[in-house]
């Protein structure tokens, strides 16, 4: 009976190992291609000729940093969950594919460094793939109960609800000041880089206040 | 004894893993250089340019949706898998080998958007991407035997027969109205997406009418 | 004591793992970005332009076999294989490095469909592939000893000796007549996806007539 | 209890494997798209022509050489490792990151083989990467305690301290002599494919001296 338990714990582990593995794959590959849009024109061969790349740099470092973020959370979050359903398969298929359009929307945002109309796509795509995070934890949760472990650890998620709303912000704000809108999206991934427990209990306090 | 067991049963699920792994490495693969086919024409910064992605776009999802559909369903059979055959193995290298053709064929329909014989070739890359499913799913039914837990799992299996008579008509029909070609490709995708038990339920019952 | 000897166990087979995973990430991509050489010139949309990708085609479709093969054969060199030295190490990313110019060569012969250099080439990176999978088997065999599972299961390895020869015919034959040399690449192949024991016996009793 | 002590093994081995599968899947990204800066220009069909190919080709080797040596040194490093926490993960994205620009950088520099900004740059990316290394490294070592395995594993580590001096050797000799510079590179190269315990004791013998 035992030896039927740990037969059925490794089954579901490998079922979520699959679930792992493919989205790892994905990730992997969309932070590495997100790299082939950095390219020098023919003929540039000086140190000077970097400075044209800045761009394209600076946004590809930003889409890294979010990329590893998602990656990161992605990886707490499966870590509590036990069982895969469909409904979890299809939401994390979901959230791979907002994510999965940040080589392009890098490139396009690269190529066009703080116009309006990449600026303000470049939030809607990171709107989405928060709004898809949110329904793969919802799903998860669904399961597990609201009691579950990943509920608990999770909480009134103030970051979680934060993001999504500086995003709204920063859309509309593009066309005004492609800049702002740029400097709301660093602000969130600093927001997410800062270790968890800190910056909750600062805003716990904030709140208290 | 128990250990020479457990050991054989690690060995051969070690087998299916790398099978396991391989497929999502190339199905994590296809399902993100797909996205590749997005670009930008250069100086094009405004919202209005996006319009001219939107063949392309509708093209991808439609595309990551079947591939995922093939992941989801790919990892449900395996799960019942065992042991794997060389023939396994082919046979699952054959279904990739067709899946591999997506991002081509995504891009030719997407820069062509409901234009005759780019609607017809992605009709007949998903026709034989479901045949190479079909003789995958003999071969590892052929080495279960058919009483197995996959065979009995299939059942009738309406979904897979229905699916390439639907790519076989929308194939011609593709040289007539390219737009009923897409819709009846649409159709299957979403056939795949509904939870299999209603559907099936539904299938036996029109059945018995 | 047991719980040692196990985790032991457990520690060279993660070892083993890691090497086998990151083969077959790098194969799942060599197989899979070799068909971004498959893409149509702007405005064709006729059945009649899918003729002229007949040649990158079919050279897609060889060298996807090729892969196949190497993933194959890997896999069941690897199975046998229990430690993993730093010498076996190299020696397998030795192999990856020769695989990994699949895409190259593919899209340059697929380019210039039977003409003497890349026909040349091409052989001659399979020429590699192949001496660098032998000197990987051999990094093997020199760990485990003489008496290994790995030693007997490839006895005289008629296959092996012979896969080698052929290419060093037909590379300079490519200058005579690239058609043959392409043969001999195809032949190649069809003796390794014929399975082993058939073919085997069939040289052994070739060998005692 | 036995049982609860292994479940917590087993889970601390998922959460290092999941970060090893990460990085194993990036670097075999990385290793593999470098190849797509290997491309002829279109006519070009003879063996001259593999000639202008030539210094793309040996950037690649190069650069195919170093994601080996930081693979494999990657992958020894986190052997030892039990634990990933937060700061490890982030250590490790940022070595990715700076592992990344390969393909960039390999482009760029066999594009323009033997001019001084390509080869300087290269060398950056390679002293970022080196740094970044180090930087895992204390991560590691400061989470499992000076007396650990790694600690004591690594020692005096001549080989990490003398590489990235070489290379802010390299850097500027690049604006003089390029080809002193990539010598340089070629050495640092060498002296990690050397197998470990020679070196060190010729190093420490030359030390006594």
């Amino acid at each position: 009976m035992i030896a039927a338990r740990r037969s059925l714990a490794l089954r579901s582990r490998m079922e979520k190992n699959r679930l792992e593995a493919f989205s790892d794959g994905v990730l992997a590959i969309i932070i590495t291609i997100m790299v082939l849009e950095l390219h020098m024109p023919e003929h540039a061969n000086g140190l000077a000729d970097l400075k044209e790349l800045l761009p394209v740099f600076l946004s590809y470092v930003l889409s890294y940093i979010y990329v590893g973020i998602y990656w990161n959370n992605h990886h707490h979050m499966l870590h509590s969950t036990r069982r895969v359903s469909g409904g979890i398969m299809w939401a994390n298929l979901h959230l791979l594919f907002w994510l999965s359009l940040f080589p392009f929307i890098t490139g396009w945002v690269g190529a066009n460094h703080l116009t309006p109309a990449p600026t303000a796509v470049y939030g809607f795509v990171l709107l989405m793939a928060a709004i898809a995070y949110y329904i793969l934890q919802r799903a998860i949760i669904a399961q597990q109960g609201h009691d579950s472990l990943l509920a608990k650890a999770i909480g009134k998620d103030f970051k979680g609800k934060l993001s999504p709303l500086l995003y709204l912000i920063a859309i509309p704000l593009a066309f005004v000041s492609p800049l702002i809108s740029t400097s709301l999206y660093v602000l969130v991934a600093l927001l997410w880089l800062v270790p968890d427990r800190r910056i909750e209990r600062m805003l716990v306090k904030s709140e208290r206040e």
